[in-house]
């Protein structure tokens, strides 16, 4: 069932209603910007056609969305034999990790889950008592996102002074997580302490994440935002208009070189032509310290039908070559500092990445 | 009247076929890169509309058309007395004048024809020998503009090597002038020479005109290119794929700093960043000697519907600012050269620039 609603200030992207026998519900950002359309999950299918259709994106919000879809799709066997419920639990984990195999918050929050249930049944615990359990690990896996993320918007915030321009380029914000995102949290605190910002937002070809959803989310907040196309991001810069600039990162590297999406390096090397500080807000957990710098992370290839066919129409010759990278890599020496719920990792060298991290 | 054919090599942008009773042959350049659709027109208001609807674009290309334009707009009054003929060549000239007003070209192209006119009159020539001058001069407006375009192509042809790929911005092709282009003019050349190269073709948001006819132009003459959206540039850049950066220009300042397509001035500084010299590819007439730099060229604002509703569809909120640039100005410094059909003026300076444009 979906409900369409006016649109109103920061409504939550993931919503758990009720206890064991409550529902799920989550904004449809396929239908944004031009709906806020919620969808609410009352069994697993639902769950899984969101995650699978990408009506819920970003990695915290695949893995919190998944830990309640198992909650829904338990309640069908709440009333059955201990060996019934269980059955239907590995089920449905199952199911719900075929919905989109290569997001790994997906599994990470279902074997969270079923550590969860096997301590239960170890203690002897009812299918009811299980129920409750996986739900109470489900709002921690919730909780806890939006704990990180407050923490991050508070030591980013600290960099930002009033009056302050922030280019951003893609969607590292709450609609990617429990509430705040990463560096939208920046942008959300300093708003919510009062400072006055200006965010320039980069379209972010060629899915336009930034105009889609996070020109949406600022406007939602009442944060002043402008829309640029990524081409003019140099030209807002030069005419004094950004002070800082921010975006998230998919996975660091324990030099500090960080993998966003493409343009991302672009934009680090526009900022340094500028003089202007570029920081990566991204949560410990996307440090990968297996790489020892960004040259082992591979960029995937995407569909050339993204560029030739942008937004459903034909606009370049069908036989023209693509090149569509969905990444690129910042190399360390461009950022001044990334953005941790620890802290501010700032100069982003080795020896400062291991101290944080490891704290 | 308008012919679908099916593509082939470079067709012609513009043409006149026969003589003072002959027809112009235009492409659509609104049906690009779809659909490859000539325009005959046989009378003035398909020139007209043609001019007007953008049917026809670039700045050469409109003061090329309009020229034709007077003749089929004559063919009616050949055969009157003189003073009907000329109270129609003054009408025509008006009606083609306000099909784009702010096209400098088109004036340009109108008073060249105005000035035949009167010194064929002063010769006490019939109606049919004006008509003949007037075809005359329409014809050495459009072979004057693709000789300016071959010749920008021979120099610039010298900085590139077999085995180099080249990123070009926006559209300076053939469609926009007789048939070379500027940028392009130098792509072309090197083809023509037999030197293998590659060309990285930025999509050119917000307008695209990039894919749509940068894109088509290179598949058309069947020269390797890949198209990429603008954030891609640096990566490109950075995977060593890239030899050299060409852009065309709208307007060239004393010193050399220059205007053009939003997008450039950033691809400069990505050029430099990666060590890649940056040519500018422009006629002669593109400088204005009256400005002594660029802090002089206004920047014009565009619609924000073309990056709210990019290609028909909604992909922002409605409410959200947009900051739409139509061009940025690139500092002399950042180029490496300007390419003109009198030569390649390097290093960029104020002395040179001089020299070369009063040689």
């Amino acid at each position: 069932m979906t409900t369409s609603t006016p649109h109103t200030t920061a409504p939550d992207p993931i919503r758990f209603v009720g206890e064991t026998d409550g529902h799920l519900v989550l904004i449809d950002q396929t239908k944004l910007p031009v709906d806020l359309v919620h969808i609410e999950c009352r069994d697993v299918e639902t769950v899984w056609e969101a995650i699978k259709m990408l009506r819920v994106r970003g990695a915290p919000a695949i893995g919190i969305a998944a830990g309640y879809g198992v909650i829904v799709g338990l309640q069908t066997a709440v009333d059955q034999s201990a060996d019934q419920f269980e059955a239907r639990f590995h089920e449905v984990v199952e199911y719900l990790a075929g919905s989109r195999p290569t997001a790994v918050n997906l599994f990470w929050a279902l074997d969270r889950l079923k550590a969860t249930y096997a301590a239960e049944k170890e203690a002897g615990k009812s299918p009811a008592d299980i129920h409750q359990a996986l739900l109470a690990e489900a709002r921690f896996i919730h909780e806890d996102d939006r704990q990180v993320c407050r923490a991050i918007g508070r030591h980013g915030a600290e960099l930002i002074g009033s009056g302050n321009g922030i280019l951003t380029h893609c969607n590292a914000g709450g609609l990617a997580t429990a509430d705040y995102g990463t560096a939208l949290a920046v942008m959300f605190t300093c708003h919510d302490q009062g400072k006055s910002i200006h965010v320039y937002v980069d379209e972010t070809r060629p899915l336009l994440q930034g105009s889609r959803l996070t020109a949406w989310e600022l406007v939602q907040r009442d944060i002043p935002a402008t829309l640029i196309c990524d081409n003019m991001a140099a030209q807002v810069m030069k005419e004094g208009r950004v002070n800082a600039v921010i975006t998230g990162a998919d996975r660091i590297a324990a030099n500090g070189d960080s993998a966003n999406k493409i343009g991302t390096y672009g934009v680090a090397l526009l900022a340094k032509a500028h003089g202007i500080p570029f920081y990566i807000a991204a949560p410990i957990s996307t440090f990968d310290l297996t790489l020892p710098n960004g040259d082992g992370i591979p960029i995937e290839q995407r569909d050339p039908v993204e560029i030739i066919h942008g937004m459903g129409k034909q606009t370049a010759p069908e036989n023209v070559q693509v090149y569509n990278p969905a990444f690129d890599v910042t190399p360390a020496e461009l950022i001044a500092g990334i953005i941790t719920e620890k802290g501010v990792i700032s100069p982003v060298t080795p020896e400062n990445i291991a101290q944080t991290t490891a704290s």
